[in-house]
């Protein structure tokens, strides 16, 4: 079928202006944050109601043609790419809030609102939804929830996994099903909203989601702390665990801080210089949570396994420290890193990451390695620098050797090569690192039950 | 096969005197806490690993022979029921401590271990495990897992669902896997772990679980209040949810009361008599958070929400304010009560409970109904008395019309049949009234691909 027909067809069937076929909308839609894969999709449709997925998905069906759902296409695993002639469903226009329910806590919109909106819809009914993630401005609950995104508050909150209440999905053989309809217990038969989350639209596409909300944090106070080794951060984990709900606790290496206060200009949060930071967050809601922080804090100091310690007095004082944690990204895509998302158990945290240290050191001297993640989940970023003499097809060229060794030690420690970007083309080649080859063929005949055509996002997380 | 050429292969592969055959076995290992089904298996296997039910269910799947598997058998829809010649698989002889780790606060057991030993355990290790219920003391790990057990805490920490870190199952199929290794965050793909949660033994046999555990709770306080309707209770929920974390909010109804002050001679909370009651708990950590929960109430009392109320002021009266609400269902077995565990969106709780309420008054003047339940999650135990002067099967033969009726009203509601019981032979006629066609559709082609033999639990949840 031709681009034009494709147009046509479906014109006919949700109405006019609702497909483009222009460069600029095969080049925007077509790809996400990753720009690896260049992007050719056969053409473009935007439709508004459940109905009209459900319309496109019948026609792909019938004509054998490969859909790609697209939400705010901040994919960092090449998901929502369109690569190879699909057509792109567009969730851009499905973006309202259908129906909110103070008392149940939870709100119903449609898979295109973008998680900034559902942050502010629930703030401005004095709620909170706590997924956050660098690209919430820009990412889609749809998309979210097929990704399963994490982020930095996944120690309280948990993934968006914990969140989802209902979903409204079209299947890929072009069934409409309601998913557990936003009830907290219900115990009738296979939970085959789970299925969908985290499914990459592999099964069919997201249209609507009901969303549980909770109570906002109150006061919440952040600490950073100098470590010395990462057994120590690890200490530090188990010491504040055992006496105050921890919202977040991440790390990083004292070559990211440096960074980071280099680039940005900032002042360092203490004097001492320790090879690991701590940075952790809670919620001071009284005197007798901070006293019991800070006793905590000067346990830790007289065990030696922290060495200084800054803590936030306000909101501003809370963000500035924050900034120390979340700039590293940034700065550090100045020196063309090689990213990956990795974890393991948290206890075997340190024993992991000195393997990985050591692998590296050992075989290419000249590297740097800046490490950050959210260390509470046992979620590690590895980000591998290029040096500055080196070109970069040379340097990528020994990153993928990296990744090979890197991911083999991830198998060693039952860990995942995916903690929370997903598998998507980047990821798909490895994905035997982390699932055996029995779970392989489960997944792949549980995809044909639900898109038996494989028109759905073909090709990404594993090809059929 | 005859019973005794099982036993012999099955010994044959793992070992003498695994397998049971006598009358007592196939009495006690053949039936669950429901008693309707008269137990009727072929013989009972006793396997000490998971290579040994590997060994059963490659041996079942050869010859075609069914298999029960069964945990502490407290189940309510008779999920473990052995009444159609099956090959029932017992887990009692797996039930050790495999692993466990403080700093993930995590622990692998064999999945026959007792729910209250887990929750021992934890204790034991200044830890916790939240997920609670009347039968702790009997049912099993495994089976709380395979039927995503709920009880009173859910409110706060959810259902045993979101306490499985990772879980060792043998499917039907006979393959051995290892779902999600004890990770927190992992986007590899569809994540099977979620479809064992709740398959009540259909897709395979649970033989480990990683748990996760959390932190004890500190200074639970209970508050009974007596609110005039249920519009009422559902704004002393949202007054106290907005400012309070509760750990449960459970209601029963006036008559429940009564029964369970009479018959346990206890003291009733207050003078004050109301149309229903609300208990509620949560972590008194500190003064502010008292004082704050004394504002709340405060609050409802002005508002007319509540009547009168009475608050623990030690454990010991924490323990007689809940007796007020757990009492209630040993309190009215002896009026041979018609039970149903159904769930609706918490906010159509008032409604919906009038509606059932008016049908039953309408239609059989004479019943009397109990209710009470686990109402911050919209879960509601509907007892109806039996009448003093009716015969049981007359009862019985009128509450099955009820049945069909309530089923109808829990569907227009978009609520569940089966809010924690889950569905097993009781529940597979009226399994329609909560999920479409097309869903059931699907979870018979799930099902199919992880038992192709249909020899797991057949019968129970749906025919194949």
């Amino acid at each position: 079928m031709t681009p034009e027909q494709i147009k046509q067809a479906i014109e006919d069937l949700i109405g006019t202006d609702r497909v483009r076929l222009d460069g600029e909308a095969l080049d925007i839609y077509g790809r996400d944050w990753t720009k690896i894969h260049t992007p050719r999709p056969r053409a473009i449709a935007f439709p508004r109601s459940t109905e009209d997925v459900q319309a496109i998905v019948r026609f792909a069906r019938e004509n054998k043609i490969a859909l790609v759902p697209s939400g705010g296409r901040t994919g960092l695993s090449a998901g929502a790419v369109a690569a190879n002639d699909e057509l792109v469903v567009v969730m851009d226009y499905m973006n309202k809030v259908i129906d909110f329910n103070p008392v149940d806590r939870s709100v119903t919109v449609q898979a295109g609102m973008i998680t900034e909106q559902l942050q502010k819809f629930a703030e401005d009914q004095g709620l909170y939804y706590p997924v956050d993630f660098a690209s919430a401005g820009s990412s889609q609950i749809g998309g979210n929830i097929s990704t399963n995104a994490g982020g930095i508050k996944v120690i309280k909150y948990g993934m968006t996994r914990d969140w989802v209440l209902g979903l409204k999905v079209v299947t890929g053989a072009g069934d409409v099903l309601e998913l557990n309809k936003g009830l907290i217990k219900n115990n009738t038969g296979y939970d085959l909203r789970h299925l969908f989350i985290g499914a990459e639209g592999t099964l069919g596409i997201i249209t609507e989601a009901t969303i549980k909300l909770t109570r906002p944090p109150k006061n919440l106070t952040v600490m950073v702390l100098g470590t010395p080794t990462m057994q120590d951060v690890m200490q530090v984990l188990k010491a504040f665990q055992s006496q105050v709900d921890l919202t977040a606790f991440e790390f990083f290496s004292n070559n990211a801080l440096d960074k980071v206060v280099a680039h940005h200009q900032l002042q360092r949060p203490f004097d001492s210089v320790t090879d690991y930071y701590a940075l952790l967050e809670f919620e001071a809601e009284t005197e007798e949570v901070m006293d019991r922080a800070m006793q905590v804090f000067e346990h830790c100091m007289e065990e030696g396994w922290v060495e200084d310690g800054s803590i936030s007095q306000s909101e501003a004082q809370a963000q500035s420290l924050w900034s120390l944690r979340e700039f590293i990204s940034e700065t550090i895509s100045h020196e063309t890193p090689y990213k990956n998302d990795l974890s393991v158990l948290v206890s075997k945290v340190p024993e992991f990451l000195k393997e990985v240290d050591d692998f590296v050191a050992e075989t290419y001297p000249g590297f740097e390695i800046v490490w950050f993640g959210h260390i509470g989940d046992g979620n590690l970023h590895l980000n591998i620098l290029k040096p500055k003499d080196m070109e970069k097809d040379a340097f990528f060229e020994k990153c993928h050797h990296v990744s090979d060794k890197v991911f083999a030690i991830t198998q060693r420690y039952a860990g995942s090569v995916s903690a929370e970007h997903g598998v998507g083309l980047v990821k798909k080649d490895f994905l035997h690192f982390s699932r055996s080859p029995e779970e392989l063929a489960y997944m792949k005949a549980i995809m044909q039950v639900f898109d038996p055509g494989n028109i759905m996002n073909p090709g990404k997380m594993f090809d059929a």
